[in-house]
């Protein structure tokens, strides 16, 4: 017997605290179609504190899928930051792939879902590829909402992985607690174009593929980058692994774990999520007043001021006044 | 004896009209800076018909200051598109070179404009290198205002010059009745990132540089592109130039009357307009509530809000709601 899923966003969070998967999936669908219902997710999701979130950023090809994987085994034994507390092993995980050149969910970055086979059928795992379907505010508003929501659904991390090194990507993945930007030996090519906007995001170097060879080049330019940046007080550590075999997680977690530590103790950890919630905020506004800017654009008094314009009886600005009065 | 400029753009304007053009350069610079100056300038300049506008876009080096020159020196011969009535030569002509990666006028090109050396003394040309001062909505904006402002200054015709094949630059350059995009023998490479943006806003393809052997296949790759593309009632016709020599100018200046002809003969010319001014209008729209969005993110509602989100008292939408009412 089959039940019918409900359509309530506070229904569907109750179920998904008792790892309903389904619901879970159906409160993201509401996120990313926008409107009232991604407003009525957000209304429950924000009362709860949020999950930490860790961005896995990089070129296509460089691993992140495997990598990803090899994380979520790697937090189920908790964290371990050199100088932090211990604290529990992670009950849950969540992680979010967002390919935002994709407007549908779907395509290639299922196919790379595949690859985490480890946690496919894993209850403690949720995992789930995320599109725009085209909602104002795109990607940078619905991921932070989707992280919310995992959150409130009773997950203390969620993973976000995005697909490539365009601004947008580098957007999502950096609005997390720590990220990762993840590179392969030869990376200077495919990363050209923004290299500096990935350097100024990084918490954590990964250089994978390391078994391949060139590791060692890509550290040394990865290193005199570092040093001819402005630091604060955190310097990325620049971590090898291969993903593939194994080989280079545990340092890697640890690291992550440490950098957790760091903006904990450090007090960084608060104005860095003050700082993002006021990014979502003005988001937030600039597409409410898109909207508008599209419902004015529709109405008859525009085309009556576009008239007006044409007869060189008004002009843009004043038309504009009107409009917005 | 030097006159103090006025500050009064209606004063200034009449100055403009009698052909002072201090007084002009200064209502540009008001139109660069936004706020109000640029509104009241609007204001004398939206109810003057509009002068007839040309485009030129094309990659850096494609000659198109010098054709921009050889340009002129035709418009005063008048119009003579084949099938169209003949009008009388053209008084005065605007020519405004703008360049969007420049923040300010000045700069690489105003050495362009040396070149355009037959006509930097001529008082019948008005040349002007415009730059967006940072203000809202930037060339977009600031462009059709002054091709307006030249129109209500007396000029029946004014040229736009772009810099670059970047969107902003073709945007900018489409902004007009006809728009001629330049290309050089062998500019595949040059452009090809924005081959199909510039596919569809050519009205005039002109191969400059012809003499320098190669223009057949560039011919041929746009003769290619065009048998490709949905096309109108009118097919962007190819013609060659050398500006530098001098050739292929009148056939040039032709065929812009030409297209000028049938866009007033075939009624396109109104709709073409109305929908620029439409779009003009939804840029100031949108300008004006960029401008509020960064006046709501400085307020202290805006920072009580965060404090909300900080505290997990209120969401997102929830917050941009109250901050919007």
């Amino acid at each position: 017997m089959t039940t019918a899923l409900s359509r309530d966003p506070s229904e569907l969070l109750d179920q998904a605290l008792r790892r309903h998967r389904a619901a879970l999936a159906r409160l993201i669908t509401m996120i990313e179609s926008g409107g009232d219902d991604a407003r009525r997710v957000a209304a429950l999701s924000y009362t709860s504190p949020p999950p930490y979130s860790l961005g896995l950023t990089g070129a296509p090809g460089a691993g992140k899928s495997t990598l990803t994987d090899r994380l979520i085994t790697a937090s189920k034994q908790g964290w371990h930051g050199r100088g932090a507390s211990e604290i529990e092993p992670i009950s849950q995980v969540g992680v979010l792939a967002v390919d935002p050149s994709s407007p549908f969910t779907g395509g290639a970055i299922l196919g790379d879902r595949i690859r985490m086979h480890q946690h496919a059928t894993d209850p403690d795992v949720f995992i789930r590829s995320m599109a725009t379907r085209g909602r104002l505010g795109g990607l940078s508003l619905a991921v932070p909402d989707a992280v919310r929501l995992l959150g409130a659904a009773g997950m203390p991390l969620v993973l976000i992985e995005t697909v490539g090194v365009g601004q947008m990507e580098v957007d999502v993945a950096s609005a997390a607690d720590t990220t990762v930007v993840v590179v392969t030996p030869g990376w200077g090519d495919s990363m050209q174009a923004n290299k500096a906007g990935l350097l100024e995001v990084a918490d954590v170097f990964v250089i994978n593929k390391a078994d391949r060879g060139g590791a060692h080049e890509a550290r040394r330019d990865l290193t005199q980058m570092l040093d001819l940046s402005h630091l604060g007080s955190w310097r990325p550590p620049i971590i090898e692994t291969s993903a593939a075999v194994g080989t280079g997680i545990d340092e890697l977690w640890a690291t992550v774990s440490e950098h957790r530590a760091h903006l904990v103790l450090t007090g960084e950890l608060e104005p860095r999520r003050r700082e993002r919630l006021a990014r979502e905020l003005r988001r937030v506004l600039s597409a409410r007043l898109a909207e508008r800017v599209e419902h004015l654009s529709e109405g008859e008094d525009f085309t009556d001021q576009v008239a007006a314009l044409v007869a060189g009886k008004t002009d843009p600005y004043a038309a504009a006044e009107l409009l917005l009065s």
